[in-house]
């Protein structure tokens, strides 16, 4: 269920108002996603990916405008290509 | 030709250093691939994607991790999709 605050943009403008953490949400979401069907916990998903065990749930919830090197890793530890973590 | 800096590996773990910016290569070669497909110059894709003229450069010198909303502006600026910046 999409967070309230996160109702995206006006019906007028929707890509407009778009805000620039749009893009951290999907990630966060895709990237519980993929863990939950990895039936990881965040503490796993992290120490696999080798970053901090919190590192995981600020990327999910969309704190963390996070960097290829760490987008790669967890891709890595999910087991998918960096492609899938953005389908 | 691979700039000659982009050859930090120390001899006792070149994978492990080799791979850690692998991506950032990668990414950069992409990103400076799909520039110049559409004729831009570094600086027009810099203001089209609104960063910092010189910071395509060092994109492309895979000397910046570059972060996930900068992703998404050089996709937007490069008309093209998040993943087709990783195929």
């Amino acid at each position: 269920m999409w967070p309230a605050q996160l109702n995206r943009g006006s019906i007028a403008h929707p890509e407009k108002m778009k805000s620039k953490t749009d893009i951290l949400v999907h990630f966060g979401l895709r990237v519980r996603e993929l863990r939950t069907q990895n039936g990881m916990s965040q503490e796993q998903l992290a120490f696999k990916a080798g970053v901090h065990r919190t590192y995981i749930g600020m990327i999910e919830r969309a704190e963390k405008n996070v960097t290829l090197i760490s987008i790669e890793k967890l891709a890595n530890a999910l087991g998918v290509s960096i492609t899938t973590l953005f389908e």
